[in-house]
């Protein structure tokens, strides 16, 4: 059975939330599909910079996913495994079922980079991890470190510091890249302690996280810890868009045009899939508005 | 005495407030400037686009206010008379004081339309308003209309007629611009009379407004009414930054790069002033958001 739709969003985070709120507001028939409600924004300790608002990111997406639940809006959690060109529609599958519509919006957002080095797959979830909300808790009173020098890294690192006992912060880098507010709030943490140029080669331990090997220069040296949160940014997530043969930037990211439509007409993006260049909600929940109203205007053509 | 700051911000609408708070957050020393807090934001009777929000557009702007309030940022409710360029920095003038600054945020927005007929100037504020959300109170029981096609007529007209007695839309056009769902609002609401082709000529009235006089096709009429909201449109306010020789699009809008710079090294430019396509407090406070960011980056250099 094919579910007729004017708009198919794909994602379900800060910018594929309002992109169906907009949707709902233009009189559209829209589906949103996406394996999750919130995305990585749910992965946020602490969003300050949500004008109105202070508290997780999972509580402000919660917010965002009542809002679209007061509207006509469906919204059916399944991943999508492939999207089709067909005449001057689109159809667009999950593993149950098939959608076919005049418009796609593609908000499925970023993948966190992994550091590639021995030890982080084998002790992924048992001491790994690179998501701080998800598992600080379980490392109340223990030693902890932050891989990495940028904003999200910092807040980690924050967050945690509240938690454990003690948190290094290990950065490449000769300064930490994260905002002003935050450089100083780290500072005046006692159990934080940052070491610059700062390279992990190795993270060790049996059924569970022991050490990180460290290279400073041409020095190694392990530090004894029980966990390692690893917060080195983030790639496009673009397997699903390769056989649209949608233009990309040098990083992969998905580039739009200021109405958020694609190379490919009738499918529009928006969010940290794009090629934005402030990767946040906010910005990520204007371009969800901005697609959204683009494609009302594209199907009234 | 001169004040000397990293960032002036000027305006306190859904831009002004953001870039405040993402100024406070990159550690910038900010002032904000402007004659009221909200601006013509607090006039919006309800906003069911600001995702997690619903509410009226007053009750928005106070919860963007509170946000800058709790950080380090300086908040003066005066108007702007004068930005002048001195050597690499700006000098911005209110009637009291004088602000030495390295970067200026312009967002001012936009003001209303005038129809420019007899008896628009005469009676305003005695029936002839632009303002529903402040006025219609007054009108309770009355016969009213608005005058205007778009969604932001139609959202007017919607909550007049929740209070008045009789509502009519005069448009010159054939069909409504407002959202379907406002549109499909319209037609349930049984005091509402939607005239088309209808075109404003003279308003009535020795002491407060009694008629309005339209020309339909060749045809004159007049209707007794009480009152008239006009809603037709805004045009950005550019009177203060002639002298900067800014860059301006067809219709006086401010034209930016994507990091929200006009023209000018050094002054940036967000929300409803700008060129931007969707004018949408979500958009004006993102804009805010990436004007902020690119000062942070801009002082820097």
């Amino acid at each position: 059975m094919t579910n007729k739709y004017d708009l198919v969003i794909i994602g379900a985070g800060p910018a594929g939330l309002t992109a169906g709120i907009y949707a709902a507001g233009n009189g559209l028939k829209t589906v949103i599909l996406s394996r999750d409600i919130g995305g990585t924004a749910n992965s946020i300790l602490r969003i300050e910079n949500w004008p109105g608002f202070k508290g997780t990111g999972a509580e402000l997406m919660k917010k965002f996913y009542e809002h679209v639940k007061s509207y006509n809006v469906n919204l059916v959690t399944e991943d999508v495994e492939k999207i089709e060109k067909k005449d001057k529609k689109f159809l667009v599958y999950t593993k149950k079922e098939k959608f076919e519509t005049g418009a796609v919006i593609i908000a499925i957002g970023r993948e966190r980079k992994r550091l590639n080095i021995p030890g982080e797959d084998k002790l992924r979830g048992k001491g790994v991890s690179y998501c701080v909300t998800c598992d600080a808790f379980f490392f109340k009173n223990k030693i902890t470190a932050v891989i990495g020098g940028s904003d999200c890294a910092a807040t980690s690192a924050l967050a945690l510091a509240d938690m454990v006992k003690k948190v290094y912060i290990l950065y490449r880098g000769e300064k930490l890249r994260c905002e002003a507010i935050n450089s100083k709030r780290l500072e005046e943490k006692k159990n934080v302690e940052i070491m610059y140029n700062a390279v992990p080669v190795e993270i060790k331990g049996k059924e569970k996280v022991e050490g990180l090997i460290i290279k400073e220069g041409k020095q190694e040296k392990e530090i004894k810890l029980d966990a390692v949160f690893i917060e080195i940014g983030s790639t496009p997530i673009t397997e699903l868009t390769k056989n649209l043969g949608l233009k990309l930037n040098e990083e992969d990211f998905i580039i739009v045009d200021d109405r958020m439509e694609t190379s490919v007409e009738g499918i529009f993006a928006a969010g940290d899939i794009t090629n934005s260049k402030l990767k946040q909600v906010l910005v990520a929940s204007s371009q969800g508005a901005i697609a959204a109203k683009s494609v009302s205007e594209f199907l009234r053509k």
